[in-house]
C-alpha cells in the first residue's frame, strides 16, 4: 500500500503536519467504526447479559492475543489495564518492599512515575536511587552506568525503553541482564560517602538537582572478601515509547515487567493499555488494586484465589468497546508492512529529520549522530523560549511539544510520515527563527 | 415527557425487557453520540495538542462538576476513576495501615472488594471482622449491628449503601454517625473469645463460612472503667447500586469515601466512575497508584506535590470521549424528572414487580415487604436452579441475572421501566414454572 493511500485512513492527518506521535497517534477510522460498532453491539445483546458477558470476555482475549502476538509472548502473560501509568504502578507497589530495600531509578522517567516511586520511599521506607542515564545520550555506557548503582539491597530497577525526553533507546537485553545477575561487589577501595542521589516528597528545602552526580555511588564498601548473597534485581520498563516502534521479543530480552499503552505509536484509542509480566516475576508480584476480573470465586461468589496468568491484574469494567478498536490500529500496521520494515522507515525518517534541523542556525540537536527511533528532540539556541515556538506551530498546524528536562522541542515521526511534512516542520522553524 | 418517548432513546430497550440495570444500564443514543463526536474533534484538533490539551481538561473538570452536582458536593471532592471498584481500592489501599489496624466490612459486599480487603489483611498485617448485615433485611437494625462490631482499633468500615445482592437500602448518615463517634467500651461483662469472623486469602481449609455469627464479637474485655481513646472510624461505602437511584447530599451524611460507577443506574459507558473523598478524609488518604494527572511538577518537571483536591487519586490518560456520554446520560435523566420523582418512580415499580412475583407459586421474594430501590432478589423454591431460569429467560428476550450469595435471582427496575415490561416477566416466570 502507498503511503499516501495508508495515511488517508488517519483523519487527524488530514489537516496538520503531526509530530507527537510520542503524546497520542491518530486514531485509523477503521478503529473508530469499530468502536462505534460495538458500542451498539453491546446495545443489541445486553448491555448486561450472559450474551454481551460471553462477548466481553472473548473481546478481551483476543486483545490479549494480538498484543501478546506484537510482544512475542504467551497471551496469558498480558494483562490489560488503562494507561501505561497504571501498568508501572501494578509492578511499583505489588513487590512485598520492606524497610530498607533499594530501588533504582534512571534520570529520564516520566515524572509520574518519581512521583509513585517517591510514595513508594515514604510509605514502606525503601531507599531510592538515580542513576544517570541522559548523559549517555551521546557516548558513555548505560549497563555500566546501571551496573554500578546495584547495590546488595537493590530488589527493582525502573527505566524505558526509550526514553521519552531524549528519545535514546536503551539496550535492554543487557541491562536486564546485569540487573538479574544482580550485585557484584567493587574490586576498587570504598569511597568516601557521598555520591547517592535520593529525594523525599514535597521537600522544598531537600535537594533540588535534577542532573544527579555521574560519579557511581558509594556501595558502603568493606565487603570485598566477604560473602555477598547474589540477589536478582527485577527490571519495569516503560515501554510508552517502544511499543509500536521496535521490533520487540521480550521474552529473549529477559524483561520482568514491561508496561505499555495502545495509544501511541500503535494509534490506538486512549485509555487502553497494558502490562506484561514473566511467568517467573508473576510468581512473587502480588496483586494492589483488585476486582472481579482478576480473582476466581467459589459457587457462593467466595473469593478463593487469583486468575492464573497476568489477568489477575486486570481489575474491573473497562470501556470493553475500545477492545477492537486497538486490534483494528494494530492490524492496520500490518498492513503497510512488518514491523521491522516501520521502525526502519521510522529511523530513515527521523534521520531525514535530524538533518534537516542539524542543518538549521539556532536549532542543535539533543543527539550528535542519528537518532535510533521516532523521537527527535533539540533546543533554540537564540533564547527563544521553546513554550513560544510550539505554539506558532501549533497555530500553522505543525504539532510538536516541548520536553522541561532537558529542556528542549520533541518532534516525532513515524513511519507514515512524510518527507514533505518535515520539510513544512524544518521550514517553518527556518521562518519562526528568522 | 412520556415514558415512552423517553424510552425511544435507549436503542438496548427496543428489542428485550431490560432488568439488568444493577449490572450495566442502557446507554442512550446522545450519550452514544456525544462519545463519536468526541472522537472525532480529539481527531481535528489533535489528538496531542496544546488546544486538545486544554480540551481534555475542560472536559473532566465539566464532568467531575456535573457528577458533583448529583451527589452536593464540591467538584474538588471528585476523582474520577475507570469504575467503582478502583475508588473503593484508593481508599483501602490509601490508608496508613499498621499491623493489629481493624477494618469492618458487612457481609454483603461484592467478591472484588472483599478479595482486595484480603490482600490487605495479608499485606499489612490488619484485623479483618465480617458484620452481619444481610440478615437485617426484613428486621433488625443494621446500624446497631455495625456498632457492636466497632472495636478500639478499627480504623475502616466498608459497606454498600445499597446491598448489591439483597437490594436493602442502609441508612448512611446513622451509620456513619456511629462510626465517627468510634468505638465505644461495651457496659457488658467481657465475653468468652469466639465470635469473630476472620477469613484468609486461597485458605480452603479455613473457615468458609458464608454468614458470620449473629452475635456480636467479644471486645477483649476488662476495658471498663479504662481511659479508651475515641477514634474517628472512617467510612467507605460502595455506591454502585446508589448513585443514579437515590437522591443524596454526601456532605449531610458525612460519608468519609464514596465510590460509584457511571455505567449502572446514570446509564453512561462502561468504563467511567468516580471517587467521592470528604475534605477531612482527604487530608490523611494518601494516593497510591499515582500519575501525572495526580501531581504538580515544577518548570523542571520535577514532581513536587499532589494536586489540591481528589484529583491527586487520578492516574493517567483515560478514555475521554466518554467524559461527555456520561454528561449527556445525566443530562437526559433529568429531562424525565428531578431525582426525588425518579426514586419514587423507581419504587412504585419495584413494588409493582415485588407484589406480582410474590403472587406466583414456586417463587420467594427475599423480602417480606416491598423494595426500598429498584433491586428485585428472589428465590424458586420447586428446585429449579436459578441460572437456568436466567438463561431461559434471556432466551426470551427478558433480561435478569443470578446472585450466588444468597442463591437467587436478581430483577431491577429503573425509573423508565414500564409495567408491560414487568407483567412480562412475571408472566414468563410463571410460565417457566409450569
Amino acid at each position: 500500500m502507498t503511503k499516501d493511500k495508508h495515511r488517508q485512513q488517519f483523519p487527524a492527518l488530514t489537516n496538520k503536519a503531526y509530530f507527537n506521535y510520542g503524546g497520542q497517534g491518530p486514531l485509523p477510522e477503521p478503529a473508530l467504526e469499530a468502536i462505534y460498532g460495538a458500542y451498539k453491539r453491546v446495545q443489541v445483546g445486553g448491555p448486561f447479559s450472559a450474551e454481551i458477558g460471553a462477548w466481553v470476555a472473548q473481546e478481551a482475549m483476543l486483545t490479549r492475543r494480538a498484543i501478546a502476538s506484537e510482544l512475542a509472548v504467551p497471551p496469558e502473560t498480558i494483562a490489560l489495564t488503562e494507561d501505561v501509568t497504571v501498568g508501572c504502578n501494578i509492578a511499583l507497589w505489588g513487590i512485598d518492599w520492606h524497610p530498607g530495600d533499594h530501588l533504582l531509578l534512571s534520570d529520564c522517567e516520566h515524572p509520574g512515575i518519581v512521583a509513585s516511586v517517591m510514595e513508594l520511599q515514604r510509605r514502606f521506607n525503601i531507599e531510592v536511587s538515580v542513576c544517570p542515564l541522559a548523559a549517555t545520550l551521546n557516548g558513555g555506557d548505560a549497563v555500566q552506568v546501571i551496573a554500578s548503582y546495584l547495590q546488595p539491597n537493590t530488589r527493582l530497577l525502573v527505566i524505558s525503553h526509550i526514553l521519552w525526553n531524549t528519545g535514546q533507546v536503551l539496550p535492554l537485553a543487557e541491562i536486564v541482564k546485569v540487573c538479574h545477575q544482580g550485585y557484584e561487589p567493587p574490586l576498587a577501595p570504598p569511597c568516601q560517602g557521598g555520591g547517592q542521589e535520593e529525594f523525599s516528597l514535597i521537600q522544598s528545602g531537600g535537594r533540588t538537582d535534577i542532573e544527579p552526580p555521574l560519579a557511581p555511588p558509594c556501595q558502603g564498601g568493606g565487603q570485598e572478601g566477604l560473602s555477598v548473597q547474589h540477589h536478582q534485581v527485577r527490571v519495569l520498563v516503560d515501554a510508552a515509547q517502544s511499543v509500536g516502534v521496535l521490533p520487540l521479543n521480550l521474552i529473549d530480552s529477559g524483561v520482568d515487567f514491561y508496561a505499555f499503552t495502545g495509544h501511541k505509536w500503535w494509534c490506538g484509542p486512549e485509555g487502553l493499555g497494558g502490562l506484561y509480566v514473566s511467568a517467573d516475576a508473576l510468581v512473587d508480584l502480588h496483586p494492589v488494586f483488585i476486582g472481579w476480573r482478576g480473582i476466581v470465586t467459589d459457587a457462593n461468589a467466595k473469593p478463593i484465589g487469583l486468575k492464573p496468568g497476568a489477568q489477575r491484574y486486570e481489575i474491573a469494567t473497562s470501556a470493553y468497546p475500545l477492545y477492537g478498536g486497538l486490534r483494528s490500529a494494530i492490524a492496520l500496521q500490518h498492513e503497510w508492512g512488518t514491523v521491522a520494515e516501520r521502525y526502519a522507515e521510522i529511523c530513515r525518517l527521523s534521520k531525514y529529520l535530524w538533518e534537516g534541523l542539524s542543518e538549521l542556525s539556532h536549532v542543535e540537536c539533543l543527539r550528535t549522530s542519528a537518532p535510533e527511533a521516532g523521537l527527535v528532540s533539540f533546543r533554540l539556541t537564540n533564547g527563544m523560549p521553546h513554550k513560544k515556538l510550539v505554539d506558532l506551530l501549533e497555530k500553522q498546524g505543525i504539532m510538536v511539544r516541548t520536553i522541561l528536562n532537558p529542556d528542549c522541542v520533541r518532534a516525532c515521526v513515524h513511519y507514515f510520515t512524510t518527507e514533505a511534512e518535515i520539510d513544512k516542520l524544518v521550514g517553518e522553524i527556518a521562518i519562526q527563527l528568522g
